[in-house]
């Protein structure tokens, strides 16, 4: 067993993930030395992860590595920025080789699909938290904003909504999930960062922001930070067959809305390029679903299938506000 | 009081530190997007500090927005990288606007003495822990890497060693400083990064580190890199008057040579450019003293005024290690 900070950031941490030609110094000393390609811009995004606050005590480490890399990867594609470098800070109670290992494999696994090469981190002790910086590329012209929403522009989804949040009430005993319980938790425990769409659909959106807080709030970010408002139909709110039977049996449209986890992408795309987008949409592997359209007035209005105005209980996830 | 998460970021982080034109986009979307000038390189590292082990509960939270920023641009001098941008992982156990001021004062004073500007953050709830992210510039060719040190090659130091190490243990009252008490602790909570001298120098050296882990630790880790070894000379290790009553008084040469928290430079410069090392550092602000030599044996041996060979007793400063 490793017995000191820097074998243990060597051994574990020297090799993690793609080897990149435009890693110049990796791992090891002061800095590293990472080269931008020409004409593109750097995007970068942090995420931290707290045990007790994001994560119960004892998840599965494997899954704890993959999900404080995907949360990162997933504003990305929210920037729709390609994938490059991590840089990881990781604290941890104890050194445990079993689980530093496991944590590395699920970092490992996403890392290796995206290209994307651990290139620094500092390993402290203290209370388990994990906090990722991931670095990616973009056209500085191409990069998805929070700011770019305008009247008129159709809002879009990818996935299906509110299964992280159903989760949480699952592992806390308030709801039976029955036959959905396993699907519901990995969807919680292995979000799917959506790197692929974002890429092929950046250049028809005029706005963009990952779902981690809830449509609701993450939405209300976009018309914020746009001067604008939104409507939502609630009957097109893409739910998986578990969330179907939840909204079915309870009607609380809070899950699929104002809980957060979920990862998906939301995208805000100009009536003009509805066609393209719907088409390019087709061919990728996760499904979009039109949602509702952004509106000059501030705020955001959820509608029913008979048009009548729904009031949505719940706020976004927020870490500081009432519980 | 802000009442969420957002708000609490929006409030305090979106304007930190200087105003650059290299940042195209900063604090609130779900990425900053950052230009690296042509014909720079990226030097990226992070450090963490955490309550309880790196800083005591209670300390100075102007004290420790500097320290946190100061650690990481230690590390941007020891790659002779010219610092640009930072990221803030912040985790509090609760909202303390008074704290979260006062934290934010220190980091943003030295933030603009480097004209240093805060691209992004993540807060959230947690037991107090921060870690930074710094950025800077270099040449490809003139970044100062650990493995660069040959034989022959002399060593230098900046500041004095041990201050920081030595105001620990007047903290935890193994040791009463008498009349240096503030001067330490100052030591301890307000490193300051060599930044200026780093640049200025830069171009002489052949290898360099900073000293976060105490002299024998960090300038092992220069040797290992660099495949060799070294030899300090314990007359030249320069110490300050608090330092120097110490070490006549206890005899102690593990405070200096391997305590962490100093936070000066190690510079390893070749023999045929030691004049010029010698005439431009004479200039800085920061005195340079040549404490030793590369040789090409594994180790680092230190030597006494009278040539004769010194054990010193404790290792460099270690998270996991045994304390």
């Amino acid at each position: 067993m490793p017995s000191s900070e820097f074998q243990l950031i060597e051994h574990h941490f020297s090799h993690l993930g793609a080897i990149r030609e435009d890693v110049l110094l990796g791992v090891g000393d002061d800095c590293a030395l990472l080269q931008v390609p020409k004409g593109k811009v750097l995007a970068v995004s942090l995420d931290t992860l707290v045990e007790g606050v994001h994560f119960l005590p004892g998840v599965d480490p494997e899954s704890l590595g993959h999900k404080s890399l995907a949360v990162n990867l997933s504003d990305l594609a929210a920037m729709g920025a390609e994938p490059a470098w991590a840089t990881l800070a990781l604290t941890l109670p104890r050194v445990d080789e079993a689980w530093i290992e496991a944590f590395c494999r699920g970092f490992a696994q996403l890392a290796n699909r995206y290209r994307l090469q651990l290139v620094g981190g500092d390993t402290t002790r203290g209370p388990l938290a994990i906090s990722v910086q991931v670095h990616g590329f973009v056209e500085a012209g191409q990069a998805l904003r929070r700011d770019g929403a305008r009247s008129g522009d159709l809002i879009y989804v990818s996935g299906t909504l509110g299964d992280a949040g159903l989760a949480l009430q699952a592992a806390a005993g308030e709801y039976d999930p029955g036959p959905y319980r396993t699907e519901l938790q990995a969807r919680l425990d292995r979000p799917q960062p959506r790197i692929e769409p974002a890429l092929a659909l950046r250049h028809l959106a005029s706005a963009a922001i990952d779902l981690s807080d809830g449509l609701l709030a993450d939405l209300g970010h976009v018309c914020q930070r746009s001067a604008c408002g939104a409507r939502l139909e609630l009957s097109s709110i893409p739910l998986s067959p578990a969330l179907d039977r939840f909204i079915q049996e309870q009607g609380d449209w809070g899950v699929p809305l104002a809980s957060g986890d979920d990862y998906e992408l939301c995208l805000v795309v100009p009536r003009g390029r509805q066609a393209e987008f719907e088409r390019i949409a087709a061919g990728q592997e996760t499904p979009f679903s039109r949602v509702g359209e952004i509106e000059p007035a501030p705020g955001i209005r959820c509608y029913d299938a008979a048009g009548k105005p729904v009031q949505i209980g719940r706020g976004g996830y927020d870490h500081f506000g009432p519980t």
